[in-house]
């Protein structure tokens, strides 16, 4: 028995990333120490009030269905939240909750897209970008964010690659992942031009919009005529430290909302009620909460820079926002997935190679800043050293 | 702005079923006091026990990112139990656990379905099968269950409509929403014979397989030749009453497991650890939980025989499981619609007509077993009396 061409199709457009992840594992498994940079989830569990709001919630009985676009009084948190933060007017009708932000992308190319529709996304990339709009049937086009910019997208390669393809929408993520770049005011600023100017769909991925360092992040939506083209993807995990509660959502106009309900009812059937509760007892711990988890990841992003700071052969992407750095190793001629072989190999530190999230990173290596400091400056100390050895003195 | 296609058509698609139930809303939103008997949901919120198991879990830490096809021992468990009740031996590779039942369904067609095929599915159906095959960018037909065959599909039927239509799957539900029937084993078998015959894949759901009342649950996995070309859905939705936990998951190859999981990476990303932990627990409880979860729907599914028995006017299909009950009442001369209509507004009682559940079910009323056995009670003997009424004596 033949299963459907959907899966082999994602299956030969993902990257194959993923080696020095497995051979951490591997190493891990057989006893070995490995100093792990790869991991992209906060280093500490939820927060017992927010495991305590779902618990009683659900032991008050909040454990039946939860048909549509989720709780009202989670969709009017979460519409006051966007409010407050972008300055754009958001009602709770232009929020629906969605099973994580993973969950949301899908949606969101499942909904805007029809099939055989093109949908571009920046690289560097996260994984998932280019295989979630194959999994709706639709065409996957990169428009590349070169490392010369600072990794960020110009306007014009949007146009050309909407031009070349007849895209209909445009996937960006800031603050992002894997570069650690926020993007500048005249960059969200050109990203909006292009998308009116080509009538695209704007589907911006905010998930790190409360971890930046410099500057200040700059939601799409709020500029002119942008709102009624423009569907965020937001989530818990990164801002309240709730990866496996698996609770995001979109913002966006009234009919995308409602489509996405329908199309909830096809796949997913409504969020877990109680988890919806926990959500809103995390949303209501307020900004001082949100700043004790981001602390962390800014502390050692200020760590990161200071070891690398004077090195030859290692020096760090603008890492204005996110739980990440990017490493340029570019002068020490390796590429990053040959650096990160060695250096798993030789120092047993698991680093991601610039490659594994599109060739737009080649050359350069993704720290996630999620081991405690320590352990951190211990692993990139060791890291620039082992570069250093590669550059002739 | 406009959004894609495939919304729309799922849009134009969908039954038109839930006129009733929004009345229902809107009558006890004024004020008033309807019974209802729309609601496909145990009247009962999920066990203490499974909570206490969930939030243990949650605060001892299992708050992170679970990727893959879900929790070692949840995996096991599921195979464990898949291999008890239906004596085909079942792996832990054989299991993926999914958000929900519903979530798996989706998964089953967007893994074994290419854009453009079709999926067949046996109607009076489950209202998400026809648009939850749509969703995924196939064509959905329906292949109809009579009322003069006691609802049970015929090989012939299917192999009639798979020919007319080049369909590559079957969707299946035993027992049976909305009927009540239970396949029997010449109907299963016949089945079964039909997708060997045809090559089809089988997509069974099984989601009531704890909710049976005259004679036995025959899983089609079991018969030969059908491992290797069918798809189990199973959930603790109704069988463990936790429906807002969003818990299911997929008995099948391996090779549709693991392109399961590859979907799951681009849409969910996972299951909640500490619900899996939740469901886990739950199964622990054993039969016997599983019998107290039963016995109200069996207890009341007795009930409205006795009620309805000697009624000229109103008779039952056969209903020998699920939680719920298909009156005929074409001896009234009303269709479903009109009856239901009329009930609600006279009589204060909501049921589903049969047609929201496609034409092979016109003439009849669904009636789910989830009101206090009282209240059923004088909800079914109002009834009886309405539809006595509309019958020259």
């Amino acid at each position: 028995m033949q299963i459907g061409s959907r899966i082999p199709r994602i299956r030969a457009a993902g990257t194959d990333g993923w080696e020095i992840v497995y051979r951490a594992r591997a190493l891990v498994a057989a006893g070995e120490t490995v100093l792990n940079l790869t991991i992209g989830e906060p280093d500490r569990s939820t927060d017992p009030r927010v495991l305590e709001a779902m618990h009683q919630a659900a032991l008050g009985g909040l454990t039946g269905y939860t048909f549509g676009p989720g709780l009202p009084e989670l969709r009017r948190a979460i519409a006051a939240r966007v409010t407050a933060r972008t300055g754009v007017a958001t009602r709770p009708e232009n929020v629906i909750v969605t099973p994580g932000g993973q969950a949301a992308l899908f949606a969101a190319h499942m909904v805007l897209l029809s099939k055989g529709d093109t949908g571009l996304y920046v690289t560097p990339h996260y994984p998932t970008y280019p295989t979630t709009i194959l999994a709706t049937g639709a065409q996957a086009e990169a428009v590349a964010a070169h490392a010369a910019d600072g990794f960020q997208p110009t306007a014009a390669a949007i146009l050309r690659a909407q031009a070349r393809t007849g895209a209909r929408s445009l996937l960006i993520n800031t603050p992002n992942n894997p570069t650690g770049v926020v993007y500048a005011p005249e960059t969200v600023a050109g990203i909006a031009g292009a998308c009116r100017e080509a009538d695209l769909w704007l589907i911006s991925d905010e998930v790190y919009d409360t971890q930046v360092w410099e500057g200040h992040h700059q939601s799409p939506r709020a500029l002119p005529g942008m709102a009624e083209r423009t569907v965020v993807i937001g989530s818990m995990s990164k801002s309240h430290a709730m990866t496996g509660s698996r609770l995001g959502w979109l913002v966006a106009p009234e009919e995308v909302v409602e489509a996405a309900t329908v199309l909830a009812t096809n796949t997913t059937y409504g969020v877990v009620p109680y988890i919806q509760k926990g959500a809103l007892a995390a949303l209501d711990l307020g900004a001082a909460f949100e700043e004790e988890i981001a602390a962390p990841f800014r502390r050692r992003r200020a760590l990161v820079q200071q070891v690398v700071a004077g090195s030859r052969s290692v020096s760090t992407a603008p890492a204005a926002g996110a739980m990440y750095v990017m490493l340029d190793i570019r002068a020490t001629g390796l590429s990053g997935e040959d650096f990160a072989r060695r250096l798993i190999e030789e120092e047993r530190i698991a680093v991601m190679p610039g490659e594994s999230f599109g060739a737009a990173a080649a050359g350069h290596l993704r720290i996630a800043l999620t081991l405690p400091d320590d352990q951190l400056a211990t692993a990139l100390t060791r890291l620039v050293a082992f570069a250093e050895a590669l550059v002739p003195a």
